[in-house]
């Protein structure tokens, strides 16, 4: 058994990966720290375990996570960075859900997240977590940064266009990408803020992050390094906020050339997905709707070319596929186990 | 493996046994009977089954479930009984949940659902699955009557009361029984109505089947029958609809006599339940919501006792363990298994 | 025109009191205080108002309110009994939606809203805001408590039965009173809290305060001081939140005697209200739904009886009947003006 | 007073303009029509109007209709081209919701509705009703076509672009224009639909009409034609659904020239709509959501400049300035009123 703890579990994405580990055939969850909550009851916390969880949240340590194998980290950027070189040199595996180990560059990284960079070193050696594209880096990674959950969508539904491109000699497509995203608002985290209440969300529908959102210099290195284009694009990624508490919906288009008008773009996106157990590529003239998804590691994508445009859609759960989901998965690879393991539910509907 | 056979798949109770039994792992899933869609592939119907279910619908025929060791009915009420004879006759164990094999009286059933009941044989052997009380009897039944959600919650809720009034020589409670309940919308089934379309339910909430509902005779069979209730009483149910999809609270409120309300029901409750997996009494000032057992077989209560008036607070996923989940859990009563195995999945939240 | 401020502009009751008063063809909104948001453009606060409404939030002060003749009280319980007599000296009218003078009993006050009352003379001369019952108290009225939500659908929806009660010689109902509410999120006022986020609202349904809600004293007081009754009534009373923001319903259960169930109670209601412009009591058989009064001033009732129990229903929108716009009614009374100026618009469906 | 009838006044739109028009102070709302539910009380079958409005729903009939002065269509397209040439033979002018005068071209017509057009004369002199783009040509109409709901937003969003590049030498924008846009679900109608069901749409979202809509040629016409633009566009117009019931927002993303990107747009979005009472542009670094315009005839607009891409966001409340509201201020423009009268009440929120 995987001895498995996790950093920060009170917030969205660490209750989720709780419900997900906890039903993981080759994982014992053993420790679960949090400053906020430390000496409660995971139970009392969330009132959904009760019966099934007796783990008390305890203060994050090094002396704790010291027992485990592998270390999640579900907080906010800055924490992750902290404790990462000390958890590595006892041989633990580290995944963060957060911002601290995605981008490259440091400069970047200081200019989203306003805080310099403490942990170049771990930075080196982490892997970008995005399994269908990484996966032989991450079965020998120590350190893996779980991408964010609009990156997740939109490069996987780029990577077909991309890696087409990059194999034909002349332009198919137009420089500039349009990523008009829509999520859930537990994407927001599981915050105290007037804005999330739901009397705000509700019945309400709005773009946000218009001037700039942190996952903008994600997918722009997510283009070129991870999926490696070798030509320049320019991102427009615009995210609403859709009354709902789970479910991903993001919206690519990309201008095409009379020579990319020619590809049957449908077709490419079934092959490059052909073999990929957690990607459904719809049959032509199909659209994914976000609760065929919901509460399951699933992707869903649709590619719909008309005239000089191409429009690919693709659904997730942004907790799951977009985060503790995705993030368990590079955990089974990581230590050689099936892919599937605990993260195989069928989605709930209604 | 238990063959299973569902007739009726397309509404909200038949693709939840779907999701449930595709997981459950002594169950091979073997016919989809549907007449609306037969001929469709499942995943084309409920898109959520894509990648997990290649299951084709077909219309309902002897032969067809001739394959099944137990057939679920998942249908109207008035088809189970038409089916039944021939089905038990070959050996195979049935399932319904559905109203023909709930009401014993035939003339209530004339009453409640205008047509006269054509199998009064298959009635006369069925068993009431409402497992943690008619456990003994599933265990050698060939026919089930799975419970109404509404009686679920409120003979679970009532049953440490009734036990208690049934032992003691002076009455503890009044003959009134109080019983309002607040349904999610997917109790009403997956229908094609206006009154259930998101513009009517979406911020409304309203009473219901205040003039009669068809479970208020099935609560007051099982209060004075599954529960062998001493004294008779009178029931006031008063359903309501909440706008969400699943999950149902009910609140009952009792009159105390003074000697009742010289009795620690707190303690009552969680003697009664200590052994049942499924059921959890909350600590005392503690109150359950819904969401604590979304997509769940859970079922939680509180008992609050003040003054006069004891004020008993149920809640459940209506489609789990108000519906599919139950009917799983007595299935997996009927053939020995762990009650436990394929719903024993965590609460989904948020 | 009336010149009207409001103290506390920037909750619900708050910004609903703006809503309607800039629209009352009577009143000149003069004054918006808020220490919070002192200095911002109401517009800039809400961004319904933009191009309707050039306010500034400013700092509450004597001075500035002393430009009005009437300033509403939309604030937490302690404002108001703190501001209340200096406003009262300089000739100006109160209407507090508030807590601070709707208890007549200080010792209720201090343990319910664990603080002293520091006001008691205003107190003494405050009238209870409970428009069709105290209409002609608050004509001459110059403090106004405005009821709790609550307590107007509870009050509203028992005065016939009190009233019916008080004039026959014999017990007609039990003492027992069960008031069973439901109410949207937005009566917990506009606040930063995990519990009020979309994530924990939505798909979630719950019972709240049954240990002790601060309306259980005030319906209390109601029924034996307001309503007058002879007979001593016990009241249980729990609400419930409902996935909604706006919309309240009560449903209320009592125990009828023989003698009781004589009466034609749906006549009762009917000719109680008959003269009320915003109470309608539906025909028999009919039930109301919460989206048939929202955003308006309307109040709805049913009265059903069946064997031996009454159940009233009552819904109301939560901040307009409930709070702002039954505020304004008073206004309306208390200045001689048709009761129906400006709260008078037409519920808005879906 | 202007006599108005409603033909077809059970739908969404339906039942808005009788909301909005009870309470216009020029308007005797005077016949109701509807097949489906002639001889019922508009209260019966909207209990929101209880109270409010005694009017009977009849039989569409010219006689009935003959007294009106207008006459609105809020029904599916070919109802009102059946009716129009007689109706306006008798002198009364008409407003048509539905899509039987939007398109000029009837093999357009024809395609996307698949019925012939029977009354080209009619739509020889029907005036779209974009009011802000043709009010003088309003003025004198007899026959209003009522822009649809997606269109609405994108022609405003886009008129001031369209304009610009009318009078610039040299292109500044891209010939593509990608509209991506999201509605609340009362758009589809109040019809009986499972994929309308509160289960299917809550807590999912989706795109739908990828394949073609019919907006698209009303929005390529209106870009063309109506806007006048010198250039030509292709058009990628995706909408999707909002879990909510009112509300739409519009997202449009053009690229911009190099030249294009030294225009300043905001302020020419700020010039364009100066002098319009129902436009808000925001200021720069501000988004709309559209719970700031809910149940009100205002829309609000966004212009965001980055690089190489403009983003214009737009939202109004699809039911109002989407559809019944902007149906009324074409009446008020066709009998000479002052433009906002009836439709000038404010966002209800939350």
């Amino acid at each position: 058994m995987i001895r498995v703890g996790i950093v920060g579990g009170t917030g969205y994405t660490g209750s989720e990966l709780i419900r997900l580990l906890l039903a993981h055939p080759k994982v014992e969850l053993t420790v679960l720290t949090s400053r906020g909550e430390a000496g409660r009851m995971a139970s009392d916390v969330f009132s959904s375990l009760q019966g099934v969880c007796d783990l008390v949240f305890c203060e994050p340590s090094l002396e704790v996570l010291g027992e485990c194998d592998v270390v999640f980290f579900a907080t906010p950027h800055g924490v992750a960075m902290n404790m990462a070189a000390k958890l590595l040199s006892q041989g633990i595996k580290i995944i963060d859900l957060g911002a601290d180990f995605r981008l490259q560059s440091t400069d970047e990284f200081a200019k989203w997240y306003a805080m310099e960079h403490t942990s170049t070193d771990v930075l080196a050696q982490a892997v970008y977590g995005l399994t269908e594209v990484m996966r032989d880096k991450i079965k020998t990674a120590s350190v893996v940064a779980n991408p964010g959950c609009y990156p997740t969508t939109a490069l996987l539904g780029l990577k077909p266009i991309i890696d087409t491109q990059n194999t034909s000699d002349t332009p198919l497509i137009d420089s500039k990408i349009i990523i008009d995203a829509k999520s859930g608002v537990s994407g927001a985290g599981r915050q105290a803020k007037v804005s999330l209440g739901f009397g705000q969300v509700s019945e309400n529908f709005l773009a946000y992050g218009v001037l700039g959102h942190r996952h903008t210099p994600e997918i722009m290195q997510g283009v070129h390094q991870i999926l490696g284009s070798r030509y320049r694009h320019s991102i427009r990624f615009v995210p609403h906020l859709v009354p709902m508490s789970r479910g991903m919906l993001s919206t690519i288009h990309i201008g095409l050339t009379s020579e990319g008008q020619q590809r049957d773009w449908h077709r490419i996106f079934e092959q490059t997905y052909r073999e990929e157990y957690f990607i459904d590529v719809l049959p032509k003239g199909m659209f994914p709707e976000t609760q065929s998804v919901r509460a399951s590691n699933r992707l869903k994508i649709a590619a719909h070319q008309e005239e000089d445009v191409l429009t690919v859609i693709v659904v997730q759960d942004n907790l799951v596929k977009g985060a503790s989901g995705q993030a368990i998965q590079n955990m089974n690879v990581m230590f050689g186990l099936d892919e599937r393991l605990g993260i195989d539910g069928i989605p709930v509907t209604p």
